[in-house]
């Protein structure tokens, strides 16, 4: 997979003075010979449509998402690493889409499955809630989830589905064999048939009134406790450990692609 | 605190039969007596101006919201549990601070605690964001953040700062003391006086070309952490193991406010 689907026609920025953040965007688009006009606050928001730019935005060239097959997912082994698939299905908000694509690729994430007629497929909304983060990751549109996951559980893994309502807790789960993570729907959680097919369902502990964690909440506790327990049980790798991060919502580094 | 500020005058709904859920909430407001008006799905669309309404858009009272003084959160000593305060310097954005608050809520913790002057207030996408969580939660605003921090370690909280380039690891703090977790805003991170007050700063390990996580997301990963370390030195409280949650994006159920 290139990344190269994600190829910058034009950037346009706000009239002050750019922050050393947006300098550097400046930077390596000119090293990219990328055109940058500096627009009115009014302009940004327009081509913005009324999200969040800080100062910034970008032109995409039209191009359509390279999604991978699930046989470059399997064959995806990385090292001695035990491999991590996450399966999500029907998610339908590009917001928490997005975000749970970005919150995988910084998790160590191999590949993400999503069903192919009941989701949001990679919209530019989606790219911008994934910080870029789609062009670095493997992404499979599947026909029949549930077939996939039996063909998952061939393969080795193991699959635990998220479910509100399951008595078993993540604290309870071995994580750090190769597993496949099942999260759902807003609202609906996962679809019967697909549950059915998971290995083991589980819940996250929740306090006070509050039915629910926001989907890609509950999809970032789930990724750093599998995180957590691979770090606990393999050791820290060097490249994570000399670069934890946290400063939120800054541009992915355009690094290479992955796959 | 009043969960009174989220007072509902007019519920609109979509024209198709309710799902279960929708079903619920109106079934509620029959029984408090509040409006419910079937409209055209673009009505709807307006009314939620752009945004995801599933089906169901409330309006309501204007009403402020009830602030907390810090005094009434550092009093709030719920049974023997350890103390836990979230910290969050000059969050920006509505969708990032309301998911905050919401997972707050679902992760037990006692109060938030937001600059005067440097951050988003409470405002209706705040509010929606949060899915009714700013309701039950008891949120202060200080004019001066580092000397809050001061106070809060005179009384015997742990101030943990949350800074991406902290080489200690989110996995080497001690969580279950009484706690205050410091997050910075998107992109900054937290203000150098705000984070020179820390007992200590750690990050998050991060695989992968991405240099950050969103920060509602991180904010997860961290109080789910704390949930975590304290469910495994004190046990499950029998509240929590009853009730885990991931049907992502109910709403909040009102059962009732906390403070």
């Amino acid at each position: 997979m290139e990344s190269s689907f994600l190829q910058i026609q034009k950037i346009f920025i706000g009239p002050q003075k750019p922050s050393p953040s947006l300098q550097s965007i400046v930077e390596l688009a000119r090293q990219k010979r990328v055109p940058v006009v500096s627009s009115r606050k009014e302009i940004l928001e327009r081509m913005a449509r009324g999200g969040v730019h800080q100062d910034v935005v970008a032109i995409l060239k039209e191009a359509l998402y390279p999604y991978a097959d699930l046989e470059q997912i399997l064959t995806l082994k990385k090292r001695e690493e035990k491999r991590l698939i996450l399966i999500l299905d029907s998610i339908q908000d590009p917001q928490n889409f997005g975000s749970l694509i970005r919150t995988a690729l910084g998790c160590g994430v191999h590949g993400i499955i999503i069903p192919k007629d009941r989701a949001v497929g990679i919209t530019p909304a989606v790219t911008k809630a994934s910080a870029g983060a789609v062009a670095h990751l493997l992404l499979a549109r599947v026909v029949n989830l549930a077939a996939t996951i039996d063909k998952l559980k061939e393969e080795g893994f193991w699959v635990f589905g998220a479910a509100g309502e399951a008595k078993d807790l993540i604290y309870d789960l071995d994580l750090t064999t190769d597993v496949a993570i099942v999260i759902g729907s807003e609202g609906k959680g996962i679809r019967p048939l697909v549950r059915k097919k998971c290995d083991q369902l589980f819940s996250i502990p929740m306090k006070g009134p509050i039915s629910s964690f926001n989907a890609s909440v509950s999809g970032g506790m789930i990724l750093y406790e599998v995180m957590r327990q691979r770090h606990m049980k393999e050791g820290l790798p060097s490249e994570a450990s000399a670069k934890g991060g946290l400063a939120s919502e800054a541009l992915a580094k355009e690094e290479g692609s992955k796959g």
